[in-house]
């Protein structure tokens, strides 16, 4: 392990440090699971402070390199987290912060092809331009500043503006959630809603396990990757998450939180079952485990109404209801919610202000003004319509142009169809490659289990693209599938490291 | 330790356990430090399942009751940290979490005596009402809503409106900060840009102790707590922080990240000065520690531009630069920004598309329009002119009403003057008890303190408040001091809890 320092560079000398460790992990120098020296006894070798040794090594556990056992030392991190530490068989995949992916990189991709011309994208989780009330927002913002203007510009109450609240207590009430305005904190976007709860839910305890469907909203395993918590994966088919797995999972692991979307679930489009939804209620309630409820594609329904929410069902007082309304009238407001078990409610409040204080009182003083209008519920009805339409066109596609092998149910709500291709074919990945030079991106299922499952898996999202451009995207599609297989592409091992470049 | 369980109620068998204890720690007969029986035996005494007693101590670890020791079991906390975990004579105070105040109680509080027809408050953080650019703000909306309305209310790229974010890059290219547009990431509020650049430094290492001001901006202070960190408060002079302490802090605790407000800190309104800006940035270039600038007054000067900023001074690239618009423009727009060293770019984007997606794209889009007009500098410098002078006369009114022996000094810039009333007279507390019955409010200077110190300070916003309420509020607050003295109010000991009411 031969390092060598500058003195005249500008570069911290445990910088070089880092980087020159880096490398040699990098290039397989040091090999995974090898344990580094003590920072005493490199620092002596090198004539340099311990501390520099102490830095150059978190520098490097930050990235995720090498990782640090208290007691026992530092180790260059192997692909697979040592059997000591593994928590589970159903954590089938890499250490925490190992992800081939990240919702970052994802999205960045994503709006970055999405803006070339002639890119069709079915990756994003946009709503459609099409229908965002953009005449009836400037409206609501003008009444806003003509009136309240010094108001809706200062600082505000940080769990929210009060009549906005209560108009979403409203709201709740029709569905047979008992709340108030005061229950309800106003969060900047469903995502920090979701960051919130996990938050004041997973600062005591040391380990801090969490359940999730598998596959999962990926923006929710970035919060758990962030704060080094550990995702366990429950299978979901089609009456949603298998819940009748619970009990044993909360016997053994004792899980911190149960994270759901049960009405038309990211990725897979699926609804969980009323029956399911009882029992889910019953064994959480039972053994006290927390269940974090993420509604926000509910009102995007196109047969009927999913059934009631966990929320509506919880005489236990243990669900954490999240929603918003980025999915269903427009993302740039950034105007999310929470509905905490009473116990939490301050917690709740004191952790969103920790976080940025308080979400714009421009924006939450216009969404109030809006909902007051009475467009909202045109506007759903119109998105519904269209979306449906969508869906319906896009699931024919599918059946046109993709294998007959090809797995996918036509979801109630939501977004996306999950796609499963044929686990002899060729992977999602190599089709993702092939079709960015049909100019057509999807996302990948890998990236939203946290164990690199689902490697023949594709989200499609139907609601963002026009008519015409899923019936030609989807036709693509099927060409660049039939091509990879034509020409006989191997399938690639499940678990490597995916190498593509991030466009 | 009775405790006995009901199973005919809705109530969780392990809310029930919880509940019982804490009213047996709260009432003393459990004392602090007892330990707690293992959850098996007690689980077995009560005929219940050991997850339930499990949950039960989870349930008072986050309330800050009882603590868990790894290997050695849960006890009954304390008002003092034991002495094993304390890490260093510079924590003077009591445990993580048990601040007997934070931000959001404040602010809560203040928010709401503010609202309180009669009320004259010193005790915000708000820019005065009078000069919110409403008009222009709403002019602002409305070009960006006829010209970009979709794109304003879609999602955006994660770092920001690339656009905002390189008007942003130029005003710090003026001040000799070498940045481009890329460098800035877009943050909801001044807040978040704290929060996350918390988040990504202080991931990895288990001895996460971060160097703050004593006193410190209470926000900031969350901020730890919330991720269980430790404060190492440095005290502040009439040059500002006492940077020759640092090296020998920086050697013994090894923190994550020195966090500094060098022009007109919150709450003291000291500046720090360029010799001790030079010898902060060695020592911690030197050693390879990350340096937080928090810069949100620095536009708000009254004597002539602060020294430069550690940024454009910054070499080694160890500084991670914070602002907002929230003191200078409108609270209510939420837009901060974030500058890091090159290495940490794209984790600090992560972690702010983890925290909440993006930041409100509308308000970017604005706030971009808004600067393009030209109106800013024209904003800055009526706010200038306005703040100076309520400065002068809230400076002039402390000599008028206070007692002679109360030290404060007039702080070249930002939004406070921070006294300290003599400290054998009556606390801050009492005189913020007395001043409620006078319509008055303050902020308590021990809320900026972690260690609980400063009981005899108060920070006074001279920003927020009209001329004629300046005069009167510091008028009242010399009374009230007068009479609490004349009734000859005991010194309370400093490191009681504070049992005011949150009104």
């Amino acid at each position: 392990m031969p390092i060598q320092l500058l003195r005249q560079t500008d570069q911290p000398l445990y910088l070089q440090v880092a980087e020159q460790l880096r490398q040699q992990i990098e290039n397989g120098e040091l090999a995974p699971h090898t344990r580094l020296p003590a920072s005493r006894i490199l620092a002596k070798k090198l004539g340099v402070n311990r501390i520099t040794i102490v830095n150059a090594y978190a520098e490097l556990e930050a990235e995720g390199l090498v990782i640090s056992r208290v007691g026992s030392g530092t180790f260059v991190a192997g692909e697979q987290q040592p059997a000591a530490l593994a928590p589970s068989p159903l954590w089938r995949g890499s250490p925490v912060g190992r992800r081939p992916w990240n919702a970052n990189q994802m999205v960045a991709e994503m709006m970055r092809l999405a803006r070339q011309p002639g890119v069709i994208s079915f990756a994003g989780g946009s709503p459609s331009s099409e229908f965002l009330p953009v005449h009836e927002l400037r409206r609501a913002l003008n009444e806003v500043l003509r009136r309240d203007g010094v108001a809706a510009l200062q600082y505000e109450e940080a769990a929210g503006y009060l009549p906005l609240r209560e108009t979403i207590a409203r709201q709740m009430q029709q569905q047979h959630i008992p709340v108030n305005g005061q229950d309800i904190l106003i969060t900047t976007g469903c995502q920090q809603a979701l960051d919130v709860t996990v938050n004041v839910l997973t600062r005591s305890s040391e380990d801090n396990l969490v359940v999730v469907e598998d596959p999962c909203y990926l923006g929710f395993l970035d919060i758990l990757a962030a704060r080094r918590l550990t995702p366990l994966g429950v299978p979901v088919d089609g009456q949603g998450m298998q819940v009748d797995r619970l009990e044993q999972i909360i016997l053994r692991h004792r899980p911190r939180l149960i994270y759901t979307t049960p009405s038309f679930h990211n990725p897979t489009g699926t609804t969980l079952s009323l029956p399911r939804r009882r029992a889910l209620l019953e064994v959480a309630s039972r053994y006290g485990v927390p269940i974090l409820e993420d509604s926000c594609y509910d009102t995007l329904y196109y047969e009927g109404e999913p059934p009631p929410s966990l929320k509506s069902l919880d005489t236990a007082d243990i669900v954490f209801l999240a929603g918003g309304f980025g999915k269903t009238l427009a993302p740039g407001l950034r105007i999310g919610y929470l509905v905490a078990p009473s116990a939490w409610q301050e917690r709740v409040i004191a952790a969103k202000q920790t976080a940025d204080i308080l979400t714009s009182p421009l924006n939450q003083y216009a969404l109030h003004s809006y909902l007051h209008s009475g467009h909202y519920a045109d506007h759903l009805s119109l998105t519904r319509r269209a979306y449906r339409e969508r869906r319906d066109l896009m699931a024919a596609a599918a059946r046109r142009y993709f294998p007959q092998e090809a797995v996918w149910r036509c979801p109630a709500g939501g977004m996306y169809l999950w796609v499963e291709m044929p686990p002899s074919g060729p992977t999602a990945t190599d089709l993702y490659m092939a079709a960015i030079n049909y100019s057509v991106v999807f996302a990948l299922g890998s990236v939203f289990s946290a164990s690199n499952s689902f490697s023949h898996a594709m989200r499609l999202n139907f609601a963002t693209p026009a008519l015409d451009e899923i019936e030609e995207g989807m036709r693509r599609l099927g060409k660049a599938w039939k091509e990879l297989l034509a020409r006989n592409i191997r399938v690639q091992p499940v678990n490597q490291r995916c190498t593509m470049p991030i466009l």
